[in-house]
């Protein structure tokens, strides 16, 4: 784990995977609980979007590398894969070419993959829709790709910002996309419910009408870094 | 009002809010009817995009401005909120952080504000959506904040390229945003009633079949500032 | 066909349109096929994208060039079209102003034309939708045009870096546009057909499992190129 | 002052221009201590970027208004300068045409005009370099422009996110630029020369070695908020 | 000519190229001359900027269209390189890799060409300052690219938005990139001629003080557009 | 190494440096030749670029990790620096504020650093040139940052796409920066050399005239992918 990402031709057939209980654990939680239960780390780009709404999916990662404008390591890739893995994909260089489109999608879900996350650009995308494959991308994009030149499949990757390792959980819905290391995986579910049933409680006392100001306690700290309150504009001298 | 917005530490307890009658009659008109309507003015950066679609809401602006990454004056603001008004929020640099999320949007529910519409990033907007609360927004980013640094509730602020006073009615849908001075909003209404029944006549015509050219009478002026009618390219002499 | 796109004040009025079969035909197609089948041509930017979902278009190119805020030649365009038709509009230089909205789509829709397709920016999108009348937009913005200064209508324009003649067909959907020159209108949906036949059959095999890297006969080919397989990331020796 | 800016066909001949001696004093501040020194407020969008390298300089403003594409006002406002303005122009819909060139700074130089900012595009950089004729700018960009739709000069703008009055100091110089209200401008003078005096003692006792840390007396409140500090990686436990 | 820009396999031997003479007039006049004497059109987008300061290139167009991360064209362009040629580079889709350094400039100054103008990213940018080898290119980036994917050279292409054929003349300076058809060359470097000598008595005649607004006559159509002049703003009633 | 960057509160004293020869051999190397030379890995996003000209650095990294807005650690990484280190600098989220101006260059020169790459945004730009003291940034933004927050401190960061562990050695020039792992720094600088000596031999020969074609052997392989030479553009039949 030392290199930097980037070493092409290889491709590594066994890999820890994370373990399915926590996957689907971690799937009941969205991006944004899950992001703050692990310490705020391991977010993606917000650049990347889903082409479908009100969709969540974990995986176990399958990682994929790809040349600018080269999608042949999908194909690779496609034999690697088992039932509950989700394929993220970074490129070499910045490209959002087409590089998937509903074809492969029909290969990743005849092998139980539940959906793709790329820093690079898709195609079909009504049809993606309706096959139900949920997609995460940097771009749309109709442009196609060639097959030329080698990439690497289940190496360490930077995918849109974020270290992503081989069997690592990937997390996606309309917020974004976060991962969690494999090792850590179990904890951040723990930490993930405990935030979720606190969030419960607050959400019950909030929409009573409650104050923040008072449920977080928040008003001598505000006094004391300065706060003022005025009655009008004026007396405030803007 | 002479300050450069920027002051912080402040919150102004009483404002002059718009009227609710001039709030409702603007909700009726879309947003390109009563940017029109006032003269081509007022309108925020296009950059701001709503998380749902087809959805219109007016409000009067209860304002916000913080700092990046801290979103600890969204409480402030909270606890000075009326029913009918609308939280903008602006930056005092640029950030696209995920200030607000569904335990904010309950609070503002819980008090009768319409809606958000902030310069800055929101998440959890699949809830949101399911909550119907109604966000414009520069990004959606999973990103937390944090809440450690002043900034001013209910001054004047410059949101997405305009400055928007406490009290002014802001208006959003598919379209965008646009603020309406409070002081103008009656005869803004005015305008956009005589706009829209003068498009609603328009229409029709347009739908029957008229040209726009004759029911503008554009013609003449046309051919006045030279304009050329040829048969075919090859004239035309391209 | 020698000049630069560019010269204002000339309205072609009689243009060789695309047949009718052709249209209907390659409307059966996605914008990634015809793509692909025409050799990977004439794509327009990625930039461009719809205001609705699930939508596909192809009609008949009427050209229109546009100076940076001013909407005037719409109006004009809107004389020269039939039935068929797809209003193609590129700016002399780049404006994402709101250029178009209902008034001008009733009008389109009065005469038969098919769609929007436009390098810069609309605005009344929530009503544009609920005519279904399809738009392909850099921008949605509701910023306003004026009338003062004269473009063109149906002379050649580079739109959203493509070279668009006045007839050629223009197709769109949800992965974005691409024209397709008129002449070669037939024998683009000919190879079309022929891709989409083979993309059915590969679909069944791949849904059944069978592997694109036998399907395609990649293996060798990968080997000759240095592929290597490990079974541990280790042994890769990253 | 009360309005939204965007009223066009207005030009205001008299306005209360700032104090020379406070525009000099700014000038020989930078925009970073400036910006500081008025409590962080004022500050332009960073898109703004000078054409020549290490130039600062400060100017009373003389505002202009203009459309996409048009740079009538221009030559509108060529006629309201006094030797010690500085040209501060805001498009009234977002659009970096060549709006600017030689001929007009030509003008604008003789009539004492210390510089141009704007939030358009301009061109004939190269000899605007060699006429020493300072500019910022969002774009350089050789694309002409029109004289038909008319602006204002002398309103009050929102230029690059900022609200700025006839007669406001604007101050410009590597890092962006920064506007002061002609009102505050004395007392931002004083504040800017305790502060920059204040970072000389600073700087000298900094290129000594003495560290912030100590300087600024940090480190027992990052012991309160909890900085540990580590041997080693493996300690930390990342 | 019909066909649209993208075939891909193919090397033209035998070009037309522009006259040297108009070459060498043009290269006299700066960049927003030439594009306003021949009628505002030709401009490549302004994304594309010089990697040095204070030069003008021109030169006849030898184009390559190369794929996405693959500079494999470039090396099959020098060979049809002639003294005075201008290699100008267009991508079949977007792609900021760094397709050219200080080893091709080498080639290609050894073989008279004048210097490159790029839709993608070059590197070395120092060495090729160095050596006084003009680039202009969307990106600096020193990602290195392959050589697997055929593209083609002196074919028409659409660079940076415009249609360049092979001899077409380019000229390039600070404020951009302008394309002048071959077959318009000699009236273009005329008008450009007669703009330029114009422009020079008006520069006299602003420099002496006379005001643009006396010059250009603009005071009736001014007035007529309905612009008004107040002592005060109070008085504009903004 | 196996956590998610992100880990707050901490600072480790303790780090292996890359070696000083491995360093300086480097810096005589470009950014280009290095990351070719070590398999075009490890090159940080293009938008990173140096407010100097002409200057090349090397260093061993001294990894600092922020929260927006605030430039607190950098005034703690301060206390960790030795002479040859470079402060390479992440975000927790992006921020282009200008975290890094003349007084904290003033301290790291003191203690001997060589330069600064960052994720965000720097100040006083003018005044870092005239120090000599080299920078690398996203943004350069006059807007000040506050000290509220912590971050990190030699701990391992994703900065600009690109994971950097403490002790790596970060190399940058006019064309970007690229990071070379601690451990393979030697073998890094052994291939460069290589690929320079080869590099200055072909410089040589293309000087000379001879064809990359030739060169490199290239003309089969061409001929073998289906590369068809024409006379004339009509014979090519686009």
């Amino acid at each position: 784990m030392n290199g930097i990402p980037g070493k092409s031709g290889v491709v590594v057939r066994n890999i820890r995977r994370a373990e399915g209980s926590s996957i689907e654990a971690l799937a009941r939680f969205g991006v944004a609980t899950v992001h703050e239960a692990q310490g705020r780390k391991g977010l993606l780009d917000a650049a990347l979007r889903p082409i479908q709404q009100d969709v969540t999916i974990a995986g176990s990662a399958l990682t994929v590398l790809v040349p600018p404008g080269d999608n042949w390591m999908f194909h690779v890739a496609v034999e690697q894969c088992k039932p509950g893995d989700l394929l993220i994909v970074a490129m070499t260089s910045p490209c959002t070419d087409g590089y998937f489109g509903d074809l492969l999608a029909t290969s990743l879900k005849a092998r139980g993959v539940v959906g793709l996350v790329t820093d690079g650009g898709v195609r079909d995308t009504r049809t993606l829709r309706e096959m139900r494959f949920p997609v995460w991308s940097r771009a749309i994009h109709a442009q196609g790709t060639v097959k030329e030149t080698l990439g690497a499949v289940n190496v360490p990757i930077v995918c849109a910002g974020q270290w992503v390792n081989p069997g690592d959980v990937v997390l996606a819905d309309d917020d974004g996309v976060v991962v969690v290391r494999r090792q850590e995986a179990g904890q951040v579910v723990e930490a993930s419910r405990r935030r979720s049933a606190l969030e419960e409680q607050k959400r019950k006392r909030l929409a009573a009408g409650e104050l923040g100001l008072d449920l977080y306690d928040m008003r001598a700290r505000l006094a004391e870094k300065g706060l003022k309150y005025f009655d009008t504009l004026d007396e405030a001298g803007d």
